[in-house]
């Protein structure tokens, strides 16, 4: 394996020492770039996804622009269900759409775990060539959905501000729920394995939605599960965890074989370094709306940001993904107060 | 001033010892009450708020069929800017909805601070008349929406997952921010003193927008204007600050002059006893959609509930307002295991 030449995020993830903490941004392949706006205007959503010269073009676009120190695949946590035969669709001022969401037994019964090889090929393809493309300058990550995430938007049908079709099938029928959960885990682990080995540097798993769950119910619903796909992975690839709103099992996320664990930005630094009593690397959290405020603000706020989290054993990033309407300027003086810091 | 009968509710939240907490539930004057849907087939939203016939069987509705320790009086949080000359109406499909959203200072120097006696009066009627149908059996708790979630209702226009206009209005013109959420404060505490006068016996605070905050905006632009509230309210009455997603504050609101502080189910008991340093009395946090539960379990998890809060300083109560498609009987389940519950 070739050495990366910039390899500030790998010696963060492994908590080494870095003369800076490493910069990216969740969702930095995306709607506020105008070259990724050209190309939604000519491909759906489904076909950026699947045509590898689409994904690899649109992940290594931000990195043209503002040299962050890591790139993140384009793709979509909702290609794995697709593949395990339930059959999302992109509707028009809705967002993900399943027509007929998963209620029953028999409707778990009816899903699959794919060959991943046969379903998810088009990733692995997208991989080599995002990897060509970045000619061993920066490391590529690949991520996933929690099973927690996933199983929320194959219940519900749809995006929610609550998911409480979700939180109802598992609390009505648990043992459904868990089977359901228990399969997304499995095609998870495979499908992320199979990125590792097409040439991902890193794993991010996502659970956009744990934060709806008591401590208890996200124990047994949602932690269980990405506990499970760590465990799997960890000696193949640093694995990072980053569950929105989930403040309240940080603790219990840090005694695992986890990398890192994003937060996000209603969990202060010292918060959160006190929570995961400094175990592993913390990666976020800059508010996406702080993005809005104007350039020079940005640049002091990412700078007492990184001195109340520290250089060390920190990655540097906002604590979700970054708005459509943030101006160009904004977001490059968050990537350049990270890479001028100074300790 | 005549003694209420049932007082468990009152000195629950002056900190006296109590033989069991008392019990109510957020929105329990609501969508999952056949008698409340009767009452909606033939009104619409803003009469049954501004009718005090209405607005008063509303709010008795819940204790008749549950005897809850409190009601509620059944009103909406967008009275204020209503009466502000910001004009709220209610959208089909989408919600609360105001065409022309505050997005300039011209459009915040159109607000104005009203009389409350004239603008705000079906309201003080509406209380005369629950105290009345009361008949001192139970205290009566009026409400209203901390500044910040009304705020980003008046500059957003509607409902949304980030409230991402709303902060950008914060962000990029504070000064005319600030102005607003002044003039909202000012308005909210002439109300809930008005409330007060017309027979409320406790009053509560809806911060349900401040957990998109962080920390530090947090301070700026939600918890410095609910303690201006609290501040000029808590010799007249008990006052209740509820601030969903907002365990990051807990701390701080712990030191001020509110009786009881609010809990969402994201936080457990023993956090929410570490962070207010058992300063205060806690309300809460029974997840809603937990509700959905069978009732013998729902049983159970609402006598382990009290015994981690413990029965002294604590009401019990959802971490949010109950969902509309709760059973009666679940319902019923919540209630009577407070009610049954032995220390």
């Amino acid at each position: 394996m070739t050495k990366i030449k910039n390899d500030l995020f790998l010696r963060a993830l492994k908590g080494e020492s870095v003369s800076r903490p490493p910069v990216w941004m969740m969702r930095q392949a995306g709607r506020y770039l105008p070259e990724f706006i050209a190309i939604r205007e000519k491909y759906d959503f489904f076909t950026r996804c699947q045509t590898p010269e689409l994904a690899s073009e649109i992940t290594v676009q931000p990195i043209r622009r503002y040299g962050m120190d890591a790139a993140i695949l384009f793709s979509d946590i909702l290609v794995v269900p697709q593949a395990m035969n339930i059959p999302f669709e992109m509707k028009a001022g809705v967002g993900p759409f399943l027509p007929d969401p998963i209620r029953s037994q028999k409707d778990v019964d009816q899903t699959i775990v794919p060959d991943i090889t046969e379903g998810l090929g088009y990733v692995m393809e997208a991989i080599k060539m995002t990897k060509e493309m970045l000619n061993h300058e920066i490391p590529l990550i690949g991520f996933a959905g929690s099973p927690w995430t996933v199983f929320c938007y194959c219940v519900q049908g749809q995006g929610s501000k609550s998911f409480d079709k979700a939180k109802e099938f598992c609390f009505t029928q648990p043992l459904a729920a868990h089977q359901l959960l228990q399969k997304i885990t499995d095609t998870t682990i495979a499908y992320l394995k199979e990125k590792v080995k097409a040439g991902v540097d890193a794993v991010q798993i996502f659970d956009s939605w744990g934060g709806m769950l008591s401590p208890a119910d996200y124990q047994e619903f949602s932690w269980q599960y990405i506990n499970q796909i760590i465990d799997a992975l960890y000696e193949e690839a640093p694995v990072i965890a980053f569950g929105k709103g989930c403040w309240f099992a940080l603790e219990k996320m840090a005694n695992s074989n986890v990398s890192a664990l994003g937060v996000d930005w209603t969990v202060s630094p010292q918060m959160a370094r006190s929570l995961t009593h400094n175990k592993v690397t913390l990666q976020g959290n800059f508010d996406p709306a702080r993005l809005l405020s104007p350039p020079n603000e940005i640049k002091k706020m990412v700078t007492q940001m990184i001195n109340e989290f520290g250089k060390d054993k920190y990655i540097a990033n906002l604590g979700h993904g970054i708005l459509p309407n943030i101006p160009l300027d904004n977001a490059k003086a968050f990537i350049d107060a990270v890479k001028e810091y100074k300790a």
